[in-house]
């Protein structure tokens, strides 16, 4: 009992419009790790703040109270430039498959802690774990030995980072609390701050395949998460990037590997180079890496895949292993000659999430092989009948409720529709 | 996995202000009894129910779905006029004591399931069991017979009635959602409504030593509860009362009794009577009771009296019996001659809770013979150095902090100032 707040008087101070202080935030959260704030008070609190919200001090100490709750990362010893990205998650978005290896190819460590998919969102464990023998269960010293061996590093966060947000995370899943710009930002921003990057660019995605589907959340939420990792001294710069139709031609997990490699090699879909390529130049000038060779010449002299494989097998895998394939496949036809000037992102989402790519609760496996190919991107002409978009899936079971979910995702329109928003929509920072 | 409804949709349609269905309302609660909803998402819904609301269908729902968990009690078989009371709840606050006999008295059955005490205000079944030997628990059965052959019964509800409100009145109480109209109406009412009263006259108390400050809210509350129970068959009229002082001149468990034993015998304070009296009246008048004799009349002529000690010997207690007294006392002096202005209701429970009348967890015992009595209430000429209060505790440790909670809480002012505001102030219904 000599508790010095009670967790009652926090939420009704957050139910009633009113500011928490720096010292209730820090108890809260101290005390719901410690158990001695409920699971049920915690859930009420959130609820509080995704309706009533947080300033900018409440952010900043509510995440600095996560990053407290854990270890705190350090790469100074490598004596490296050293950056890394995060991206709000979309669909297709294979980026950091190729941009981790692009950058240490360019002379910027990389420690990427990354996460799994859930729902229709993939996760980019989930995909790497489709190459035969990878594993992303990494130490701190292992992480550190393949920063100076190889220059980046791609696996699970560890279990002492930020475990506050990991505990806050869960609850939130199941409580309806996950919508809420200062807990994203803050769960987002702890883990990157307690991984002790110096520098962080930010790929803040909006459209129908992102957690922002309007332009102006996709802004606040990247102004926050800039503020944040600025307060906290990460140099942190945002790119709001177009999410409304997926990234590249792929979603599913060894799907996206194999569309990963294709970039590596020097080839791949257009908007996956230039994404892949305009992060790793922002990660250079954020890293301070001056006299780096452009990260377009790198690519396409094959140096990134020469750390692709280095990087995969340092995790124990086989970068030349063959990936899993699907035992079926299943063609989605143009309806018509024209235009394809609409492919929405949720929609093939869903599908790639229904066909075994994702999972529905934390616990499930994902099927490696399952996924979406695209064959054509909006803007492109098509004609009736060709392929549009292949389902590969394990079980032919699964391609109806696919194709449900398909209804009305695209669109073809006569010759001469106007073309697609930009990918790159804005630069925050 | 054959539930019709998933929680966080529930909780997601209420967070972002749309309305629950009646289908939803009765999954969720006949959900959370089951434990198929757990309390981190029923606190998620209850925080989002307190800052968004719902509308009168919705509470009319969900208090509907709370009277469903459980048992519901039918006195249609007594074959006479019945009805029963409740308070929102206040300090000094023990008109069901003589109200329950002199309406019984006057040929009305009362089957009054009361409550305890949490925090400041008192609980009418700590109140009685100061009296040695009596119980507060009774089987449905016992309640009938006791109805019969007296007239009138004030106990505790059975297990089986309303077991939902039960449950999420407990989880409301640690995780800041208690102050909610539709959450509290329909806590109220369902269990009013389960009980099967035909009729019901509600006294919702405004003031400082209420749960409803200002005067726009308890209309808010009487007009919701007496909505509820005229849509659920139930006859309902609310008073607006003042709760900005004590009632009465006593707040504490054998302190009050006593109080309403003088009451009982023709005496007491005027205040008490007034409103005991007018409740009285209310409760005859919609329970159909015609030609029934005045409450005033009968409480002179020492009837209600009467039916008190049967009362209180059917359910084990000895109405004779001393009743239990603190070993110490403490006096409050009046700090100048003048008129007593202001006797704060808030600050006087708040004493009488830190001298042993109340408690602090719902487990914990109360002190019978703590409390508070007062020697003037506001209007009265009092002079310097009279005896204004005298704290009652059986530990004289406890004075102090009860002294704390009194400062600031009288105010004797120059003679002619001006008198408080009435006791009834509104009629709703």
């Amino acid at each position: 009992m000599a508790e010095p707040f009670d967790a009652v008087e926090v939420i009704r101070t957050k139910r009633d419009g009113r500011r928490l202080s720096a010292e209730q935030i820090d108890w809260v959260i101290d005390g719901y790790v410690r158990g001695v704030v409920a699971d049920e008070q915690m859930s009420a609190l959130l609820m509080a703040i995704v309706l009533r919200g947080m300033d900018r001090d409440e952010v900043a100490r509510w995440t600095h109270a996560m990053v407290a709750s854990g270890d705190r990362l350090d790469f100074r010893s490598l004596g490296r430039p050293t950056a890394d990205k995060h991206s709000t998650g979309g669909v297709g978005d294979k980026i950091t498959l190729p941009l981790a290896p692009l950058a240490a190819a360019c002379g910027v460590a990389v420690p990427q802690l990354s996460g799994r998919g859930l729902g229709y969102t993939g996760g980019t464990l989930d995909k790497l774990e489709s190459i035969p023998g990878w594993r992303a269960r990494l130490s701190y010293d292992e992480m550190l030995a393949q920063l100076r061996d190889v220059g980046a590093v791609i696996c699970a966060p560890t279990d002492t980072l930020a475990p506050a947000d990991r505990k806050i995370y869960a609850l939130r899943d199941v409580t309806g609390t996950v919508e809420s710009i200062p807990l994203v930002a803050s769960s987002i921003m702890s883990k990157k701050i307690a991984e002790g990057t110096p520098a962080l660019v930010l790929d803040v995605k909006v459209g129908s395949g992102a957690f922002m589907r309007q332009l102006d959340d996709a802004r606040a939420l990247a102004t926050t998460m800039v503020e944040l990792g600025t307060d906290a001294g990460v140099r942190t710069v945002a790119l709001i990037t177009d999410m409304s139709t997926p990234l590249g031609l792929t979603a599913g997990n060894a799907l996206e590997v194999a569309e990963a490699v294709e970039v590596l090699q020097g080839g791949g879909p257009p908007d996956v180079v230039e994404l892949t390529v305009a992060l790793a130049r922002e990660m250079l000038e954020l890293a301070g890496a001056a006299g780096a060779p452009d990260p377009a010449d790198v690519l396409a002299r094959g140096h990134a895949m020469d750390v692709w494989r280095r990087m995969i097998r340092a995790q124990g895998g086989d970068p030349e292993a063959p990936l899993p394939r699907a035992r079926e496949t299943h063609d989605v036809l143009a309806p018509a000659d024209g235009v394809l000037v609409r492919l929405d992102a949720f929609a093939v989402g869903v599908a790639a999430w229904r066909l075994g790519a994702g999972r529905a609760r934390k616990e499930d496996p994902v099927a490696p092989a399952a996924g979406v190919q695209m064959h054509a991107k909006p803007g492109a002409l098509v004609r009736a009948g060709q392929p549009l978009l292949t389902l590969h899936a394990d079980d032919p079971a699964r391609f109806p409720r696919a194709m449900e979910a398909l209804e009305g995702a695209f669109e073809v329109a006569p010759v001469g529709s106007r073309p697609a928003r930009p990918l790159i929509i804005e630069r925050i920072g």
